[in-house]
């Protein structure tokens, strides 16, 4: 294995224990993969944010069981200390509230290697919005 | 100034190539600043798109005058012959159907070293919606 194809390896894995942090509503494994100061675009309001155990636990407390998360179509590309990577993530599941959840929506990260560990310092997720002059995000779309 | 410094550099004088081009409303300006195959995460579906100088020229046609396009809290981060940037863009102007645009937005670039070269293979432009189960996008928020 390269060196790139190794580093590449190192932020699959580091990508694949968030994922299943998420599933698993483990809201210190997700922060864990997470850099101090992660600046997050996150699907909802406000349009900077970032992260924290509290505030995912919160989050995690709205889901009924536990939440569906993959990731489709993934690219990675690594250089020195810095990676990036964008593809699409299918979160799927229930909330408190009955809501059923079947999104797709486009995911970008943005990540250092920091004393030889990867982490997360940006999260870009959206929807795009439509131009219809509705204005309302388009949460229907399929890949 | 250090490589790192030099490379950071060169990214940020393209990306205001990049930006130059488009309040220029110059087609091949802006797609010389992109890769081949550059995946488009855009404000409008669908989901995942591309770019190509003739869909660029037809967007700007819907636009009267210059755009107003600026960058706010960029960061940039490179690696070797990666790099990602992000931040909040401000779009200015007025559209030929005499809607006037004010919009912020997220706005994250993934970048290679291509021959020497910075290119621009990814770009995720975006707004939060609000979660009050109207399901419109932001597209009011300040910074």
């Amino acid at each position: 294995m390269t060196d790139n194809a190794a580093d590449e390896a190192a932020v699959r894995a580091l990508m694949d224990a968030w994922a299943q942090a998420l599933r698993n509503k483990d809201a210190a494994g997700v922060t864990a993969c997470q850099a101090d100061g992660m600046v997050l675009y996150s699907l909802a309001p406000p349009l900077v944010s970032g992260t924290s155990a509290r505030w995912l636990q919160a989050w995690f407390d709205t889901w009924e069981g536990p939440i569906g998360y993959a990731f489709a179509d993934l690219t990675v590309a690594v250089g020195g200390d810095i990676a990036f990577s964008h593809g699409l993530s299918h979160m799927t599941g229930k909330k408190t509230d009955g809501e059923v959840v079947d999104l797709w929506f486009r995911h970008t990260l943005g990540l250092r290697r920091q004393n030889g560990v990867w982490k997360v310092v940006h999260e870009h997720e959206s929807v795009p919005f439509l131009m219809d002059g509705s204005f309302k995000a388009a949460i229907a779309l399929k890949p």
